[in-house]
């Protein structure tokens, strides 16, 4: 292992002592972790939200890192555990789909059904899988256990239904992806997929969230505009955002996760 | 010492200073401590919950860890300091009862009031004992002070008032001890107790809470039953706890610490 | 470096990938660092509330410690980076005087412009400095790199104005520079002011905190007074303080930072 560092995201809140549990269990197996929390603020049961932000952040952490993942409706029913192992990081979690777009977007080399009682607390309650299963996987992982040895291995595992944007006839067609908390608006449209309506000359570019029509300026930043400006950038994730020069833009224009966007070019 | 963890749970929420600076305390004084935050957001002054927060992690973590808990309404008057040592781990806070039901889960070996003015900061404030006093007692004791040098052990510390569930004519009362971020009511009444009323063949129990009446099923966990419906299990602290499954079932059924609780048996 | 120890303070809040992005970056970099988080509660823009929170924490840290702010509406246009070395620490962050109540409160020995692109991320973004940039600056120093490695020394760094408070006719006016989650009134006059207004015997002052006038009593401690009464004391930094003792003042007495305090003597 060339990282000790395991990650927690959860929708846990932060006033519970839930987290301190996972924390706790994760260090009496493990002393050494560096444990480094990614969020625990993720809406409760949000398992889409949950999966966009481990993706976001996961890229940036240090090869063979652990990332721990427990937004759980399904906690006590037949739903499977999973160890991902991928070409850069480790994956532990619910089989439903709140680790795949961090997992797809690195290689997967083997997913691990986790059954091996062996990894787990012994005393297994119903209702906290993510202290009782999911943090002493990392734990053992972490140690060094080889992910084989966790249980089976499995090929069907859930992938979450991933909306790509839309090309129509001069327009480009997403979704709001995430609304983060400055109220910026991040959209499923990356770069590459603005570039192919961009070559239109003359063309103004005219974005629809929602029912309405948001009178956007594409720019580079948000401070080059003045505040309260509305503008469109391709924020730090690639991705195009929609936010309010020191201001609130999901505020301003309703916007939620899920809401449709779409970038029509007009003379 | 077999372990360098300080935990810390306060009432001091996450926007101001206070919680780095007392992190500041103890890395000045035992750089090697592993800090990890229990909870922040224990509300304003409420000794019992962090109570119950600390004494629902505490078990988990490993062997002499060391305990901060500040809810400390009376900081600055004559309420004393507290060091507890038990069989486990270390605690210390005031002697307002925050300590004391994770403290007496595990065995009590010794109780100091803590009046060394060695290990306090040396310009001590009136106001702020988390900083001055707690954490660097914390950090003292993590680098290997002796517990008995830090003033005289007590007896009479305050141990608050338990209510233990009482049994009636085919009728158990308890209360609500905490209800947690997803709204699950956590009830001060055990798998041990609700044992005592179980036997009854062919009996439904029937859940009063506050004033109302619940409607709530027996269950195993949240997953298991249908999205919406309220089920009463016996949750992952081993306490009966009201939850809707991926509801909230504090607010359907108006539910909040220290509400009445009762289970009937009818046929 | 006698401390490896870096501190984050942002406006992010708790939900978003943004401030994990930052402590991976660090750790990818230097893997040993200990990261502690001040507070990423900061009101999204408010620079004067982050450099205060940042002066209250900073001096109880280790020497050497590696202090990073990120409170940055100017991201992406051309405000520059910083990189303050003082007699006790350094600080990394936007020129826009988030750093300098801390750094003024120590010696400051150099100040540099960030501009070597060998410690920035190599794909920079136009919107998150904080894990481009900052992040990767304090890891590298962290590491060992040399401040005057990252830019050129620069000497007009913006100092915020600070307003001192001014002596009148038996009277002291100052201003609120924070309040606090308990709501308590943080002042900026200092025990040094009111000893220039404390000498007149047999005076009693009066508070008026914006237009109202509070009756508080200058106190030592929360806990002394009964509870829900209003008090005036010098809090653990060292400024006039008015608290309510298991209430809220800021509630009480309609305050918020920038609200003009001032301190009357009558007879």
């Amino acid at each position: 292992m060339e990282s000790s560092i395991i990650t927690l995201l959860t929708d846990f809140g932060l006033k519970d002592p839930y987290v301190a549990e996972m924390k706790a269990v994760v260090l009496s197996l493990c002393p050494n972790a560096g444990i480094i929390d990614i969020s625990h603020m993720i809406e409760k049961f949000n398992v889409r939200m949950g999966a966009f932000v481990l993706a976001s952040a996961a890229p940036y952490f240090p090869k063979s890192t652990v990332h721990v993942a427990v937004i759980d409706p399904g906690v006590g029913t037949k739903r499977r555990a999973l160890l991902i192992e991928t070409e850069e990081a480790f994956y532990v979690g619910p089989d439903n789909g709140v680790l795949m777009l961090a997992a797809l977007k690195q290689k997967i080399k083997h997913a691990y059904n986790i059954t091996n009682k062996r990894f787990m607390l012994s005393r297994l309650s119903h209702t906290f899988h993510g202290r009782d299963v999911f943090a002493p996987a990392a734990a053992h992982l972490s140690r060094g256990a080889r992910p084989d040895d966790f249980g089976p291995e499995v090929q069907d595992y859930y992938v979450p239904e991933l909306v790509k944007p839309r090309l129509g006839k001069n327009e480009l067609i997403g979704e709001v992806l995430h609304v983060d908390d400055f109220g910026n608006i991040i959209t499923n449209i990356s770069q590459v997929d603005l570039e192919k309506i961009s070559t239109i000359e003359g063309s103004r570019p005219r974005i629809r969230l929602g029912k309405k029509v948001a009178q956007v300026r594409f720019d580079m930043a948000y401070g080059e505009t003045m505040v309260g400006t509305a503008v469109a950038i391709t924020g730090s994730h690639d991705f195009l955002e929609i936010a309010v020069n020191q201001g609130n833009a999901a505020k301003r224009f309703g916007a939620k996760a899920g809401d449709t966007v779409s970038i029509r070019l007009s003379k």
